[in-house]
């Protein structure tokens, strides 16, 4: 695996992320890593980047196909298109207007699988084998997870003393490349699941892939299940997490209304669990730490209501400015 | 004037804000810092940050005392709040709530001055020449002028090619700080004013201050006179402006929904003005150009209905991806 190729690979497709300070009263100094104002709104971008790089001229040509809750159609998507490369993307019924659009607007083909994100899975697996054409997995792809492993050296890069990053698990693929990036550097990996979206975290302590039944949750990019044939996200996810933790709907809801109010960012549900993490008390940082906020990809029809939540017990002090200089 | 020992002086009460990629079809390179992400959630914590750190100790001791539509207030109590003095800020009715709840919570003492801003600066005058206290101008002085001349400095060094400047434009203090930062370096720079708040830009033309009945508008943040009396920020915008932009109220309001759209941010309709220019299509950069998004404090009760603005002609290419890399 070559995360600092990758990382050449992909400039410009992919931008390089900024870093701010996040104030968190009595943790070591933490930094929050923006993949939410990456281009295409979520960090999907850099694996896309490197997968789509990586093909030969013929595979080129035939195009590519991807299942995906959004974000990662919508990088494969605009990928696709800077490169002249015909994509078409399976999405669920549920997939957010916002992502849609995007993928939309960059004239990839899109099919509304069904129901489930797994039907989405399914039905790429079978237009991939119908045309003979390139699967672009999700997270289950060591090209993808490579590719996404750039945000780890970004990470490091920026912040030379971070002790540990705080990443949204779903699949593992940006787990996965980020623990490869940053392990050997002595970085601690604390994963963050949302509790109705953690098929990764319980197969992790059953010890193989299971499969659970999808649930409803404002962290949508991150539901679907792992694949109970997973080859690669399982097991590299197995070695590199030091620490997991599962939050609650009520906790992402409530740092995705932290984040607007407080950093005046669009976060998404699966994008803030990380932060939910941090703001709920549920994990304090023991050493530099640094939170990937992954993505901003939210309708509004979806976050004005979560903006307009009543009045949750942590917000009580939710005007006291949070991020602050050191 | 000393902008690189006001950079020192100022870090870490101010942060170094992110610079990101903006795609303008046919236009050069445009970035945008986005000061809307500072901790206080504009760049107004610069010059505030550098006037009360040259405060004495017997200043220091008595207290500081501003007049502000929020951004400058909310600047002053935060820092007043790190550096132990205490802060008095007086405010017109209409002030936004979130600016307002910042500085109550950085416990300043408020004071609504009167349906105006106008009566805010009176009141603060007043309160400053009856306790003997150091009034903080939000940019008729010279400490606040090189204060928030660090924004240019900062893109300067992000953006060494950066050929053009493309600045909000209210009482003049960040215009004229960001001026005399780059001019001598060549770089151009293009002010721009909301058509209800441009005192400055109708003082510069008939070429002396003067006084206009305060307006409505979304870009609040803008409003407010220049002073009759101004000694700095009039003189100091004449010799650096090298072009002018006004921007309509519909301008800045799409700018405020496409900011949050396509770019995940929460800009307020003050700091969007520069965004406005591009986007509405009333400048087109000559060079590589950096636009400063100056802030980001807008109460949701103001957006929600700004995003829900019904479609714009402007919008029909929203959902095009326009933060791309190069």
């Amino acid at each position: 695996m070559d995360i600092a190729g990758a990382l050449r690979r992909i400039r410009p497709l992919a931008w390089e992320t900024p870093v701010v300070p996040l104030d968190l009263p009595g943790a070591p100094p933490t930094h929050v890593k923006l993949e939410s104002l990456q281009h295409t709104g979520s960090f999907k971008v850099r694996g896309a980047a490197n997968r789509l790089l990586k093909l030969d001229a013929r595979q080129r040509g035939r195009g590519v196909v991807a299942a995906s809750s959004g974000n990662h159609g919508r990088a494969v998507a605009e990928v696709a298109a800077r490169l002249g490369i015909p994509a078409t993307v399976c999405v669920p019924d549920w997939v957010d207007p916002v992502k849609l659009r995007a993928i939309d607007a960059a004239a990839a083909r899109v099919v509304r699988a069904g129901p489930g994100y797994d039907h989405a899975e399914e039905r790429a697996a079978e237009l991939a084998a119908m045309g003979e054409i390139a699967l672009v997995h999700p997270f289950d792809d060591l090209d993808v997870i490579e590719g996404q492993g750039t945000v780890g050296l970004e990470v490091a890069a920026r912040l030379p003393g971070v002790e540990e990053v705080i990443v949204p698990l779903s699949g593992g693929g940006l787990v996965a490349g980020i623990g490869l990036a940053v392990r050997e550097r002595g970085v601690r990996v604390v994963a963050v699941s949302a509790r109705r979206a953690s098929v990764m975290a319980q197969s992790l302590e059953r010890g193989r892939p299971v499969q659970l039944p999808e649930e409803e949750t404002v962290a949508s990019a991150l539901s679907g299940g792992i694949g109970l044939g997973n080859r690669f996200s399982f097991a590299l996810c197995g070695q590199v997490i030091d620490e997991h933790v599962v939050v609650a709907e009520a906790d992402i809801r409530s740092a995705v209304r932290r984040a607007f109010r407080q950093c005046r960012l669009v976060v998404e549900g699966g994008g803030a669990v990380g932060l939910a993490a941090l703001w709920s008390g549920r994990y304090r940082p023991r050493g530099r730490a640094a939170v990937i906020v992954t993505g901003g990809n939210i309708d509004r029809r979806l976050l004005v209501p979560v903006l307009h939540d009543s009045a949750h017990p942590r917000d009580h002090d939710s005007h006291r400015p949070d991020l602050i200089g050191r």
